[in-house]
């Protein structure tokens, strides 16, 4: 059997979820989320490689050492970073309250928060609102995921069944994005504001979760961009209850790790599609160089190029840009023998353009929601992908007044 | 007597200019400027460091190499950038046409075009102007000032005056900039769309003007961004004289190369006060890092940040960003000794936010149209400056649409 992913939530064996309000945000909007392993799970994590990090960051990672949690409790509305030993006080003692109507132990329970930073979390609005957080528990996702988004447009949840040694499992996704959205994310190296949690009922040890994670989130949500800010908040986790009862020994199983690959691809889409103001998720793929290194620095150069970012907003076929940016990446190749594609269509070629008509079907594919595009540099085999968004009026418009 | 700066326009002994409307720009607006040395003068120069570099730069670099100039062609309107050969045929048969008509030859003058990307300069509408061009020189430097310019609000000119070994001597500084604002240059490097030209009537040979300039850009324009996108076309150019009869042996004399730096340093300020839809100058200072190197890379990083850069747009002292941008740019330093001072009001001490009166007194600052913005990040000796602009909605709206 191979990998199903569905745009969806699902009941995962061994996990329940809940939300609620505590009026972090302004607008009466759901603020708090809760999930909760049945039993102790198997855990692992990487976070923002930021040297700022937030209070939650700091503690997770601490806790996440272990390889095992009881329960995530996640807030938004307060980023609780930049906020000194008073934040650090209030990560704890609300990670402490849960821990204690729940019956586990304080480092069970791993904190994040997202939302405005230099803000100390008000601590007595969360510990008020766990004993409605742990009674509403449930199987069903819905209002954490609806919980922890910030400026998102909407819920993101995705979940992938596949097969493990005749034993089938899943991986369900839920994660929130939008602005200042670069993840930049490794083990024990806390940084990063996305925050995306996966649950799994298949079975793995935390540290080997971990390693699986790192290599997850390199080739996925460090490959991803909105406006080229890492958070001092952000989170991957995954945490798995074994319940599907598939084999624990030697680590992470390919089909999981695949499974996780494809959930947080999915997830990453989502989060650059609806990166703040977005009106367009690009799919940027560099080929043709000597390395993939190579290959990864002009996808990055270009994926951040805040001129490239405002064509993609026009809908502007403007390739000298696309060139442009990936000459000052610091990458050798030769600008005359260039190819540009975009959804398919050719309109550079030698490092030249091949016209008007070209232009404007070009810029029939810019108009979708999405589309890819291809920088062809040579004949090297190094490649790589980056997922962008255009820069418009309403990226603007979000951060410009974020905190009024 | 010390270093006299003036925001205006000045005579320098030795050079004549003019401008023209060819029909490059749609809206009849002047488009063609020439630059011409009475004698041929001494000549440096430093482009782009973008591997992908315009017809004129490719020609003005290899031309340069003699350090000797007799006259400056600059069109806006047209990059002549990734153009092939046709672009390459077009800038030598322009730049010949000057050439005879002031009777000089065809490898001393420097061709130097701005505008947009992928159009092969057309060359008879250039052409068509040289004799009006040529017969409109005079001392002048106004139209010239203003045929160079595509998306800035206004001409920018400045001169300084200071003395070599009992002789007084000047600088004229004419430049243009606006958006893809982010210069790196080095000499013989091709690569920049900022254009600014040095007029000295001071004495120097070239290639000591060239290593002077590559200095005197590495403290002005290379720390000075509007956009982050450094253009296939950006050149700095200085023509010397000699007519103010200064000693010419050893080199550029410290007080012009003082003069050069001061010079340039003003006409940055004017780039990035006028990068497009700019609203605000800030002058980012670091330091109490373990480098300036450290300094510059923190520096570099929160002024291209576009969380930062809305922030400034919106007056918003919003200094969690500030320290999240520093705090990603892979350089250590402790984020709870970090202080944050916008234009004289401290609003972050070690670490932690100094509340809503200081940040109230902050945002007048930054109503302004130029501040200064102060991390100290530790107590090392490191320090850099960097200026940059606030990223607004006529940024977005002046490249969303350039091209229409």
């Amino acid at each position: 059997m191979s990998l199903r992913i569905e745009h969806t939530l699902a009941v995962v064996p061994g996990f329940r979820f809940s939300g609620a309000t505590c009026g972090l945000k302004k607008d009466g909007r759901l603020d708090l989320a809760l999930a909760v392993a049945d039993d102790v799970a198997s855990a692992g994590a990487v976070f923002t490689t930021n040297l700022v990090r937030a209070a939650p960051v700091e503690i997770a990672a601490a806790r996440i050492a272990k390889g095992r949690a009881k329960a995530i409790l996640v807030n938004s509305g307060c980023a609780n970073a930049c906020t000194g030993e008073a934040g650090a006080v209030a990560a704890r003692v609300t990670t402490a309250a849960v821990a204690k109507a729940l019956g586990a132990r304080e480092e069970e329970v791993l904190p994040a928060s997202t939302g405005v930073i230099g803000v100390v979390l008000d601590e007595a609005k969360v510990t008020g609102q766990v004993p409605a957080l742990v009674g509403s528990l449930s199987e069903n996702a819905d209002t954490f995921s609806q919980a922890i988004l910030t400026t998102d447009r909407g819920a993101k949840v995705v979940h992938a069944r596949g097969e493990i040694g005749g034993r089938s499992f899943m991986v369900l996704g839920v994660a929130k994005g939008a602005g200042m959205f670069h993840p930049s994310m490794a083990p024990l190296a806390p940084h990063a504001t996305m925050l995306a949690f996966l649950f799994t009922d298949a079975a793995a040890d935390g540290r080997s979760l971990t390693d699986a994670l790192a290599r997850v989130a390199e080739g996925t949500f460090n490959r991803a961009t909105v406006d080229g800010d890492t958070s001092t908040n952000d989170m991957l986790a995954v945490l798995a209850s074994g319940r599907a009862g598939t084999d624990r020994a030697g680590g992470v199983a390919p089909a999981l790790e695949e499974a996780m690959i494809l959930v947080c691809d999915e997830l990453a889409k989502k989060m650059v599609a609806d990166g703040e103001g977005a009106e367009h998720l690009i799919e940027l793929h560099v080929s043709g160089l000597a390395s993939d290194d190579d290959a990864l620095r002009v996808a990055r150069t270009v994926a951040t190029s805040p001129l490239v970012k405002t064509a993609f907003y026009g809908q502007d076929p403007n390739w000298g840009r696309l060139l442009g940016a990936a000459g000052r990446a610091g990458v050798r190749f030769d600008p005359t023998r260039a190819k540009i594609v975009v959804g398919g269509v050719v309109i550079v070629e030698r490092g030249v353009g091949k016209g008007a008509a070209a232009e404007a079907e070009a810029h029939e594919v810019m108009t979708r929601a999405s589309y890819r595009v291809d920088l062809v540099l040579g004949e090297g085999s190094g490649r790589a992908r980056y997922l962008t968004s255009d820069l418009g009026i309403g990226y603007v418009r979000c951060n410009a007044d974020y905190r009024s």
